[in-house]
């Protein structure tokens, strides 16, 4: 009956698989840096609505945000929420982290503990909500895996609306132009030296935020510096045309501006190889710069990474950065939903 | 004091008992297809959502909707709690499967793990709701009270709003809806063979899916046939009237559409007895069909209870079936609230 | 390069501080009676919101409330969400019962399980919400720090915006407005005989209901009492001035209300030293009152704290009181954000 038609609706179908993907490669979706054809763009939209919040109180009014957790999320969740309001959003949520199984792998034969495909989820949820935040951290044992960016990829690929990063493997683009907001907000001058600092830490953190902060930075003119123990070298991709500097107390000389950040290792990966002490940023290390701003992403453990002396400083900003998440989030669903 | 006044108080407050009574059985609940007296009406309606959503934007504005999950929920939540935004509700939800451990029994002396009883949490909840969305799976282990789909039905009684079944023990009525505008947006004849295969799954599954199919399919017109392994029949109550055809391969020919589902065993109650592989839906048997469409009610087990082929391939409904739960959820929602 | 601005500018950041430390005690938050300057004020707009609800629908439009669950709640979380939504507010929740291990003392090495200082935790959350409501129950094991209500006071202190206590270690002020409600509501003389009275529990529950309840019945002009075992005495900070009837029947001699609640012991701090039996409210009991409305807060057990006889009866209102919850919540954020 359908033999003579077959062909034709083979072609047909061939040619809407190619146009599809075609379609959701264009799609804007917000994982990385890369992600965003105009930066400046972007960030002159986060400060303007940081200026002017009222002018978007109707932005995105009917528009609904899928929020899905595959791991827990205080900040990120409430700045994000916070930010769909305050366009007139509506907000789904789901926390994946219990109970939802899902298989990413293709081909497999699903007689195991994963119940769901992402290919479904995916494209299910698509259908419900016009954006989907997804959260989903390193696995700190598969560095492969991590480093394809794999969950957030996943549904990137199968779903049929934009996808937002709310923290991945390996990246975290939310806090990244959060990060750069702040920096513009408090900056002295064109091109402020920055330096990422890794401080110590009891537990195995993923390497998300530095790697994200120096891809972002890296797009900027700042004076970049990272510091870190020899053999916490970060991924090339990240640190490539970025000054690595082992002495802590040199990169922090006329400093503008000092982030703090824990990241396990990469080479030995996910492993805590090194809790010393002496990294952590305090007072007198602060001294040696120009008056510089301490930053950190939050949360941050006191008198392990900072100590209180700087942290309850005056040039502590951290607070006002945490601030700043909800102007990026709301440029963030602004850039992918119009 | 009260002594002359109280046979007449009394005789006031069984009057009101009685009214009350009365009055709760006259509420419109969403329970089972039973409980709609028009159906036809309600397709009718679900239908128009789906064509002019815009129509019914503000339909129930400053309502609120109670949800309340005994048993945790992707689909069924994100869909109504999207089906309630569209027309303007308040959303709240509770997530009953954490900690909320419920006396269902009258007469109890509560001198154990249970804090609450489950008349104070209906008569609460409904006064701070306009209708509650209750979610709470088979025991499959007590077959008798889930066959009175028992905390669904003692929700129904103690709450003095609609109930909204959000998947009982043996019943899914807001799948069922869903099923039957899928089927009546893509069926080309006036009454489509509609086929209910049971297909394998590693784990025991509820019996609310099929029930619920068959109890809603069974009041149209349509060709209905159920195929399952022997000694896999459905309780009575369902099969009543519905073809059962031991023979998979029979049952799909010239089949317009292939509903697959798992379900445990009823007679050795909630026992999983076969998992024979080659029952899954694959496109050979597919091509026995006369070009069916595949449904399943999602999440589904790639390569067990469906082939690859089939469920990425041109005849598989199962994405915008599970989008036509909003329109099911407006409809129920719009029922029983207006 | 500062050296010389330096002092000035420090001068301006001491000024600055003692300005906010003054600003925040001068904040109106909501984790007391005392917190409240004009008690019939706040019972009065409870009230009228009860009975011009229309009146205040757009009353906190565009304002946020954060909700952060240090323990699980189901009616306070339901009926506060639904107060703020009836004053068409924003709501972000957070279950912190999960996973988020808060630091509260100063001056400390994190170096263990807790992640994130309050400091940072309040101050963040301040800059996504216009109003925190904090739940935290009391330990039963560190007497002195819950006679502190040490975290509700360490949000209050940490944050920049009212902080509105959803229930507290020793104060539950929500509970209470709504008692004042339902009892100014059913009240059929000016001064009516109002009963706390003990009754038996298997669990170790917190004082906070009962000791609220007198701090806010001590504010009033009622008659009122408090019974239980010998033994069983509260906090003398509520007790102070109350009477206290160690023999519940005479106590409940021409009562108005009773109000059962169970509390485990504060001199043997959070033990269980009676489950007496015999102190279950039942309706030979109630008929030594003046017909007294029976009140609870819920949840209650069934023949444990109070018979089924009573609490089905005529006279119990803890429905409608727990409905009264809503209003209590209303006027609290009202209070605290106008």
């Amino acid at each position: 009956m359908f033999s003579t038609k077959a062909p034709v609706r083979q072609n047909f179908y061939l040619a809407l698989k190619y146009f599809l993907v075609l379609y959701s490669s264009m799609m804007q979706h917000f994982t990385s840096a890369n992600d965003v054809k105009d930066l400046p763009g972007l960030l002159g939209m986060a400060l303007d609505m940081k200026k002017n919040p009222a002018r978007y109180q109707t932005a995105l009014q009917g528009k609904t945000l899928g929020m899905l957790f595959f791991n827990p999320s205080l900040r990120t969740r409430m700045s994000t929420e916070k930010a769909a309001l305050n366009m007139s959003m509506n907000i789904i949520s789901l926390d994946a982290d219990r109970g939802w199984n899902l298989e990413f792998e293709d081909g497999v034969v699903m007689d195991g503990a994963k119940a769901e495909h992402v290919k479904e989820a995916a494209a299910v949820m698509s259908q419900y909500c016009d954006v989907l935040g997804v959260r989903s951290f390193a696995t700190l044992t598969d560095r492969e895996k991590d480093y394809q960016d794999y969950v957030i990829q996943k549904f990137r690929r199968h779903a049929s609306v934009p996808v937002i990063s709310l923290e991945g493997a390996i990246l975290h683009p939310l806090q990244s132009l959060t990060d750069w907001i702040t920096i513009e907000t408090y900056k002295q001058k064109t091109a402020p030296k920055v330096v990422l600092s890794w401080a110590p830490h009891p537990r195995a953190l993923p390497q998300a935020v530095p790697n994200s902060f120096l891809e972002w930075m890296g797009k900027t003119n700042y004076e970049l510096v990272v510091t870190h123990p020899a053999g916490y070298e970060l991924n090339e991709r990240f640190t490539k045309g970025v000054r690595i500097e082992y002495d802590q107390r040199k990169a922090f000389e006329g400093a503008d501006f000092i982030y703090a950040k824990n990241w396990s290792n990469y080479e030995d990966y996910g492993k805590v190889l090194n809790t010393d002490a002496s990294w952590m940023v305090d007072a007198e290390k602060m001294a040696l710069t120009n008056r510089a701003k301490f930053m950190h992403c939050l949360p941050v453990r006191r008198n392990q990474i900072v100590a209180d002396e700087v942290l309850d400083g005056q040039d502590s900003i951290v607070i006002p950065q945490a601030g700043n998440r909800v102007w990026a989030a709301m440029a963030a669903l602004q850039l992918v939903l119009s």
